[in-house]
């Protein structure tokens, strides 16, 4: 069981705020439903989240004392990284010691497991708090069965050209405007820092890779319990050399009735530091489409219904309103950036799309 | 480290030989380099494998004495299924005590790993053998990094229009032809049966999905190490909704420079035991391979140079013949069943194929 909110939470980025592996840290704080005391990273000290995102206000302290003795103690710190392979940085250990020893609880998506560390553990044990460690897998260990969904029951699973561009913001963000449409929706998370938001689901990256299929299938018939919409986070992208599989289990164990497809405009390459030893390009979107769509109907029909922009790398509205419309005509498919302007158009598209579809 | 052969084993089926499942002890028995003492299967008391198999010798017991107690007594007991889920039938528990009492080493390939088991652990400690757990993965915790093939290397990967046709018996076939041909050739053990053929390898389907691709990479890599022509053992189907996860990482992992594509004529559904909530029909070849080709190319480029058929569901060989040179006209690829009908033409062809790929 994993624990459930609202927490007051000090979100550890240590020298890594603003860079790709923080996402968990941004994603915590953009859409958890926890009050965030402070982000202990002592290369920002002093300063304040607002200068980057108007409209949070959240210090930046550079120790876990100045956290600690602010006010609002908190009762948590949460590990905002997700580093490639999900080890801990040697320099953070003596940090989590002494938030242990202050009695917080630590809050970790890591695949290095803090509760199996004997000195966190026994640190732990001492000051009576709790190691979360929101990867571990379930004990469960089945392989898919074939599962249909049931009647009514609509499945949808964010797919992207790259990791860590946004499915996971796409996905809350559609479930945020289908509820205000009225609808009964649900996001089914797949990744830690979904699980830190929604306080259910499975990191699926730390299965074991034979039962991929088989615990999304599984979380998804979880989902249909939960609401009639049921959003997938997605993960990876089926042309990362790293992270296929994982998104193969996605496609293939969701067997979802549509796909909407994340990418970035603006970016070329696979992240470098997340393959080092060659360079990778980003797909050509059309028919990057048509391959999600054949490769999903090896299993299930399913069909690309919208593309969901993240045009961060895109300062100027104009530009990115620019983008949109491009990638809309090219791909004659709805286009938006439901972060940046709202998800409700998306939403709608999305829903009359998906209704249409002859497998619905 | 695996222990390494030859040695004088006993294989368990009991109930099960014969039929899908067993395919451990199938491969061990054709493949692999330890003298077989007897196939232990109360149902199967008193007969002798060359009844299925015309050249194979091995006697079927019905208790583990009885192959105790025969000439030549053997060091090991093989679990010789692999069963969905990798489970332990409950009713082999006394066989495997009895075995370890008994002295004998326990070969196992079960997700269910017999080291972690108190009773069986005490067991074989208090007996002074060995538990060893085939599919334990290794403590390397690694995502791919896009690792390019050295110069002068052909990386080969089996794929298939189903799990448990035999990838791994074509990949070995393979090899062997390469070697009578004067080649430098490994087979790469991705899967238990094959690890305990070869003596190394890693069970992929075991490993945290995250690191499917980088395990695969990284095996390649020591493949290339140990000859020049690496055939990779694939696993799983692209388009099984159970295993699908598994074969893309091993598509993308391995990088092929070419794929043969293994495909069992007759064969309408993936196996029912595997998915019992729906079924899910065989794949139409020639899209199949062309789809292939698209999901490689997202890494990096490769074709499917050679179709491998498993013939065993027609007994007669000129039906046999009649398929292969049907498959061979609908696919335009060069086809043969390497088991039945020998892998030297199999293997010229691959050989004059691959040398031709303009990125080899």
């Amino acid at each position: 069981m994993l624990p459930t909110g609202p927490r007051r939470l000090v979100i550890l980025t240590e020298g890594q705020f603003g860079i790709h592996d923080a996402k968990t840290a941004l994603g915590v704080i953009r859409y958890g439903h926890d009050t965030i005391v402070a982000i202990l990273d002592s290369t920002m000290a002093g300063r304040n989240l607002r200068e980057f995102w108007p409209g949070f206000d959240i210090p930046f302290v550079g120790t876990l004392d100045a956290a600690l003795d602010g006010p609002g103690r908190p009762d948590g710190l949460l590990i905002g990284i997700a580093p490639t392979g999900g080890r801990l940085p040697p320099a953070w250990r003596s940090i989590i010691r002494d938030a242990i020893e202050s009695g917080l609880d630590i809050h970790s998506g890591l695949h290095q497991f803090l509760g199996d560390d004997p000195e966190f553990a026994a640190a732990a044990a001492a000051a009576g708090t709790r190691l979360i460690d929101y990867r571990r897998p379930p004990e469960r260990m089945e392989t898919a069965v074939g599962r249909r969904h049931l009647p009514g029951k609509r499945v949808i699973l964010t797919v992207a050209t790259d990791c860590a561009i946004g499915k996971m913001s796409v996905a809350l963000e559609i479930v945020a405007a289908a509820r205000r449409d009225g609808a009964s929706a649900v996001m089914v998370p797949t990744g830690q820092t979904g699980m830190m938001i929604e306080g259910w689901g499975v990191a699926v990256d730390r299965v074991i890779s034979d039962f991929t299929n088989g615990t999304v299938e599984w979380l998804v018939e979880q989902g249909e319990a939960r609401a009639d919409w049921v959003v997938v986070e997605g993960q990876g992208s089926i042309d990362h050399p790293a992270y296929s599989a994982v998104t193969m289990g996605l496609i293939h164990g969701a067997t979802p009735h549509a796909m909407v497809l994340v990418h970035k405009p603006g970016l070329r390459e696979h992240e470098f530091d997340h393959l080092p030893e060659a360079s990778f390009p980003i797909a050509d979107l059309a028919p990057f489409i048509d391959l999600h769509e054949r490769i999903a109907a090896l299993v299930a029909p399913s069909k690309v219904v919208a593309v969901a922009l993240n045009t961060s790398l895109l300062p100027d509205d104009e530009d990115a309103r620019a983008a949109i419309a491009r990638i809309a005509a090219e791909t004659g498919l709805p286009a938006d950036d439901p972060v940046r302007f709202g998800a409700d158009r998306l939403w709608a598209a999305i829903r009359g799309a998906v209704e249409e579809l002859p497998w619905v």
